[in-house]
């Protein structure tokens, strides 16, 4: 757990976090809202439960980690005033690793509280926070507690890199380049822990009870096909110019992985399938362009600069990774490349993450 | 709740909290002990679930922090070994204020899970921690969800300061010299969060549930006893001493006032009977030297200085409340003058901390 565990220590590096905090990660939460809606709204409507206890799993601490949560309630609130229903209680779990802020979460959840008593009004029944540490690829919660179980942005990470990537030599994720046994190992490591994760949640589910996950992934079957893996090679372009330079050694550069998988739907169903514990409800896949801000107006010129904003979030997922394995010598010349680098692709092409978003319902 | 969160903000304060890390709480609890194994080893016998769910309310941040949690697992661990049964799985809930330092909690969690395993063995079983952020003057857990609630040396604090002290002067809690209108509302503000207390506690305990709770408290019926205001009392002096040279306004003091209340045994059996959730199994009343390292051999001489001891033991709880009334600058000349006050004393007189422990069981 290493890897993942420095990798969602935010704090450390004073940055914050692609998993949950980036404005990619706000567009998509608001794209999948219609899917995350249904869900909710079934399973409230299904049995009107007197408390609702909702888990988001990889919550990470900034702006995005009670939007989520906020968006959800409002779903069940609205649904129970159609029908006259007294409100439930409320009872959410935030998730992370141990070295998430949730100092920071705490201290502004009387605020976040307070301003959505103000939207909803008097009739909102009591919400409850509770903050809970630890890898979601293991049991975190008691059995037949959940009600609702959501994840966005953090289910692509491993749980370790992959075993036996020593010929993935110049790369630093599955690329075009790299030997069959590499996305082998990628793969297998994904299906271990997805299939983990499924058995845990099943089992902290009540029957009856939802997931929506959203997952960094990708629509083509060859898993180091360009539209998930070309954002790190041209991390790894950086890397490699480093080494040429006598900046980074080779050795060095050679023993250094992501421990990410970007599946595909096929790969996510498979798994869902073979574990056994959930009915699919709804598959999608949908698009968000590397640049989020693109396409907004009224931003200030430095948003305007697509190779600096995804240069800016890539950098908080990496920089940890990196300064363990490298050192912090090199962060700032690695990142002054990699923005040159992006921000020439992204002129030249169409550059998009990939989102999986599966609703799934414990059978 | 304002000053008993600024109470328990210990990270602010750069020290560590009396409630709950001092020498003096971990002698109390240690003392405390046979009730809370007694507690425990009948809930767990009573009906060997398969999940116990404890809340330590009042947890802070530092040694103490696992210490009680640790005991209660190895006393449950003790029982089911006696006949065999599985282990349990435990779902531990620490709480406190919003502004208790969770994160360096949660970050130590994984020596503390290892350790024990360790000590008790391969057969333990899982241990689940969570925070859960909030006053326990209110709603915190699910309904009828948890087995155990422990609490030491936190039920003393008010929710709030209460009102109509204005005739308080000079005093800044209760006192000899306090006018009965203080005492009286003190001892309402008590009853008020008390049987708050114990009703939100009832709601969120299964039926058989029990509740092990410390109070600093007294035993005489009189609530300005010396046995618990002394200690009080000898700060005033400090501050009176600064108002008669001018440092301190006047006004200023009159208007300070700590809040808490340390009830005596017959107070809280009142309490628990008007209340009517649950029967008192046992109700106790011990003392520790406010000095507790006084029989204590292999110290450094630091620590034989009692009122060094005593003085950086209470600077640790009042300091945020004088801080926010009087501000920065008068805190390091209150604390000498306190400590050289306390040490004059304790060479004079007996001088101990009483503490009033019941045992209950949801009825």
């Amino acid at each position: 757990m290493e890897v993942v565990q420095v990798l969602h220590m935010n704090g450390g590096v004073g940055e914050t976090s692609y998993a949950n905090n980036s404005f990619v990660q706000q567009k998509v939460i608001t794209m999948t809202k219609p899917i995350t809606e249904d869900a909710i709204t079934k399973l409230y409507c299904n049995t009107y439960p007197e408390e609702i206890a909702i888990a988001d799993l990889g919550c990470s601490s900034g702006p995005n980690t009670f939007f989520v949560v906020s968006e959800l309630i409002k779903v069940v609130d609205s649904a129970r005033r159609k029908i006259s229903q007294k409100s439930p209680e409320y009872h959410v779990f935030l998730n992370d690793l141990p070295g998430n802020d949730f100092n920071t979460i705490f201290r502004s959840l009387s605020i976040f509280q307070n301003k959505l008593r103000e939207q909803l009004g008097p009739g909102i029944g009591p919400c409850f926070f509770t903050g809970v540490p630890g890898s979601f690829y293991g049991r975190l919660f008691r059995k037949n507690s959940l009600h609702f179980v959501h994840s966005s942005y953090s289910l692509q990470w491993l749980s370790q890199v992959p075993q036996g990537l020593e010929s993935n030599k110049g790369n630093i994720y599955m690329a075009s380049t790299s030997p069959p046994n590499v996305l082998k190992a990628y793969y297998e490591q994904f299906q271990q822990d997805f299939s983990l994760f499924l058995k845990c949640r099943s089992e902290e589910l009540v029957d009856g009870g939802r997931m929506v996950l959203t997952f960094l992934g990708r629509r083509n079957d060859d898993p180091s096909s360009k539209e998930c893996c070309y954002i790190w090679e041209l991390l790894a372009m950086a890397l490699n110019d480093m080494v040429l330079e006598g900046v980074i050694e080779e050795e060095k550069l050679n023993s250094f992985n992501i421990p990410q998988y970007t599946p595909s739907p096929a790969e996510v169903k498979y798994e869902v399938e073979k574990e056994g514990s959930f009915s699919i409800d709804q598959l999608e896949v949908t698009e968000v362009n590397w640049n989020a801000y693109q396409n907004e107006t009224d931003l200030s010129d430095a948003f305007k600069d697509g190779g600096y904003n995804v240069a800016k979030c890539m950098r908080a997922v990496a920089e940890p990774l990196l300064f363990s394995h490298f050192g912090e010598a090199i962060i700032d010349e690695v990142f002054r490349r990699y923005r040159e680098i992006v921000a020439d692709r992204m002129s030249k092409e169409k550059t998009e993450f990939v989102n999986v978003i599966v609703s799934l319902k414990k059978a």
